[in-house]
């Protein structure tokens, strides 16, 4: 099924609520080990305990990165048991490079047999370092998140730049549409190229939601970065779609005690419960 | 010894040729497996037969991490033997994200155990995705190159944006600069925060070595993607240092034959003399 479509599904199905997998060590539930088996053990248990509310997860690389290569086969294999668990997986990689290079990363993620569904991607090379990736999407039913603009307060140094009439990031925006509107869904007008920009700019979200009409966004930056649902609401298409919001500190360290599961999924069903009431 | 140090004495000592290993694996030596093992035996023969002419390796990640977790093993086996063999390592992974998540990959890769020197970074998300790398890099001996202006046709297109009398890789630059020059060597003017730009551009090589005075420049883009010397030469500052010029398939695929090693080496001192000649 083509990206889009599945996002759509899994958005009317569950919920728009993306769990943000950010294993740090340091945080991990007390009674687990703080080793990648003990990443391994937490993530799976903060899938069991969320799938049935939201529609996909975020494995963030850098947590599983800093393990070593032992973490990157927790990485492998997080992904593959979200995937048989039924919910869309979006690696957050930002990854970013040109030619047989950006070959390299879209064949490592994108390809046909990878149990990822999606990656982030960060725009700073122009379209040399996006075409291969929309290209192994286009094959494989896989989508990709283009940076935007971003949920940190820096943000702006380079994306608020002024080019014109605009700013970088609206440039930007305008790129990420000229790219996607060609990739469109079957059952949705939504593309296979998605965007991210931060729930900490709600006002640059709503006026970014006109310049990419066809552009799935992945919303960062809910609960512990500040991001509220008034603030994530003009990230959706009319008919409630077309937006995932993201939370990870907030949804899986919930608690930390032995009740670490119950509190992730009481903290997902709030986020889900707010943003359906907005929408 | 401070980043920018260590760079300047393997310019001097051997010379400013950066040993790209880009090993994919359609184009191993035709006696090689094609498999991670088959990866990890070309890399080890390339750096020995290397090592005496170039100061520094640069690893592409995309090409380790294409193999999995597998891969990611190679990888780091990669940079050790390259740290032991007494190359500065470059890890070529364009990584780049905020908060406690760039703390992560910061010491996921330079951390003070790291057989890694260096990384390179994407700016797109401003000093928040910058600061937690030169951190880490001043507590370790460590440095990062950031990409300012990159070797593909398609570059321009955000970074080539007017801002203003500038652009967009022009402003980056200076702020590349600003960040720079408080974490100065003590052999030397230059600083452990690096910049990316390609061979391929020599004007704007020209100029942004004038932006930025204190640092040090990656120059990707020489040989295979079109680069010569005379490109590369105003990357570097009057004494002859601080510029470190990348080639990659023109030197590790000069032969598949049998003769891979030798013409490697072959490769890298034609390369190393076209440099010399014109500095």
């Amino acid at each position: 099924m083509h990206f889009a479509d599945s996002l759509t599904l899994a958005t009317r199905e569950k919920s728009p609520v993306c769990v943000g997998l950010d294993p740090q060590l340091g945080k991990l539930p007390a009674s687990l080990p703080k080793t990648p088996e003990g990443v391994l053990t937490f993530c799976k248990g903060i899938i069991d305990a969320t799938k049935g509310i939201a529609g996909s997860v975020k494995p963030q690389m850098a947590y599983f990165e800093v393990l070593g290569w032992q973490g990157m086969k927790v990485f492998w294999d997080v992904c593959d048991y979200a995937k048989k668990q039924g919910l869309l997986v979006i690696a957050d990689g930002k990854r970013n490079d040109i030619g047989s290079t950006c070959e390299a990363y879209a064949d490592a993620y994108l390809s046909a047999s990878s149990p990822i569904d999606a990656l982030t991607v960060s725009p700073y090379l122009g379209s040399d370092g996006i075409k291969p990736f929309m290209e192994r999407a286009s094959r494989n039913d896989k989508g990709i998140f283009v940076l935007v603009k971003t949920s940190n307060p820096s943000s702006g140094e380079l994306q608020d730049l002024p080019v014109g009439d605009e700013t970088v990031h609206e440039h930007m925006a305008q790129l990420v549409e000229s790219w996607g509107a060609q990739q469109l869904g079957t059952e949705t007008s939504l593309s296979l190229v998605g965007a991210v920009v931060g729930a900490t700019y709600p006002e640059e979200l709503k006026y970014l939601r006109t310049l990419m009409p066809h552009i799935p966004i992945l919303i960062p930056g809910y609960g512990a970065q500040g991001g509220k649902a008034e603030d994530v609401k003009f990230g959706f298409i009319p008919d409630g779609t077309g937006a995932i919001v993201v939370a990870a500190r907030s949804v899986i360290f919930a608690s930390n005690k032995d009740d670490w599961q119950d509190a992730a999924k009481a903290a997902a069903e709030k986020m889900a419960a707010e943003i359906r009431a907005v929408l």
